[in-house]
């Protein structure tokens, strides 16, 4: 197999990403300085060699710990919990939570064969035991799907014995859509929630 | 810069590919295994290594010349002249074509500084010139651009006195599309191409 070839086969194999793609991408890449071609390699060996959960909320990093959960500033009194480690970005990215995050690595999906065991719940309910530093609240931000849903549910039970205080996001009218196109349950959904002006 | 930004960011250099996808395809290789991780980097290390130009046709190759131009079967008399390295692929991928290749790296674009010294044009005219093995055809293949057509011309004004047939791809209808959704241009150059059944 030709070099081009190899990267193509390589390249497909990527999540969205189709034959076409692939090898106008090598044809890209082969077009290019040999630096940048060098420079996306070694940033994917860095992310192989260095990349690892978190061993507190089970993010992504490569140091000891990940940025949010070293750092001082964050209030580690409030847990948000999201089901994949890309969400952590889209909360963060709003600048409106300081807490902290915890990374359930999926959601629960018995028909996938994916139990409570699978997920990183059993470490989120030791932050919340633990003394220090003391958790107030979790907000359950699992996707508004059925098993997003039911992620939530069977936290919600886990938690409460705890005495701690468990929220989830709102669910409402997307900002900025028509209120013609947004689906009936959602709709259902912000009345139920609706609020005082 | 953490390695997952690291690699969002070469990721999302590669055309077509925005922050969002990139962001998603980092995501994707960190949870996959590492040694996929490795492979597709030690692929693109390949290319960037080993591709370069081959010295006959300007096809790109890892050997001291490409596939096409070391394979005996192929041949010589016929060159099949493109603009681009991908373009070999979809010619020859038809079956229909057993002859040589040659890639002119663009085409010409006064307005970007493009003339024919920056395309592989004196390599192709050596390749018309050499006496061995004797070219008694080129097909120009540029694409159906207005900058392509006027490459065609410049090569056939250029060709022509070396005694060579020149030709190029037939002007037509494409199969299987409906008359309806055809422009006017092409419609009448299938017109002026008609054949007889």
């Amino acid at each position: 197999m030709s070099a081009i070839e190899a990267l193509t086969k390589e390249l497909s194999r990527l999540p969205g990403i189709g034959t076409k793609t692939a090898l106008r991408l090598s044809y890209h890449l082969v077009k290019g300085t040999k630096e940048d071609v060098h420079r996306l390699a070694g940033a994917l060996r860095r992310v192989a060699d260095e990349v690892h959960p978190c061993p507190i909320c089970g993010n992504y990093c490569d140091g000891e710990m990940c940025g949010i959960c070293s750092d001082p500033a964050r209030d580690g009194s409030v847990i948000c919990v999201v089901e994949e480690a890309y969400e952590v970005g889209a909360v963060d990215r709003t600048g409106r939570f300081r807490g902290r995050f915890h990374v359930l690595g999926g959601h629960l999906s018995p028909l996938d064969g994916v139990g409570p065991e699978r997920l990183n719940i059993a470490e989120l309910e030791a932050r919340v035991v633990a003394a220090a530093p003391k958790v107030e609240e979790v907000i359950l931000a699992t996707n508004a799907s059925v098993e997003g849903e039911a992620t939530a549910v069977y936290l919600e039970n886990l938690l409460r014995r705890q005495g701690v205080r468990i929220t989830r996001l709102a669910r409402g009218i997307p900002v900025g859509s028509d209120l013609e196109y947004v689906d009936g349950t959602t709709i259902a959904e912000a009345l139920a929630g609706r609020r005082e002006m």
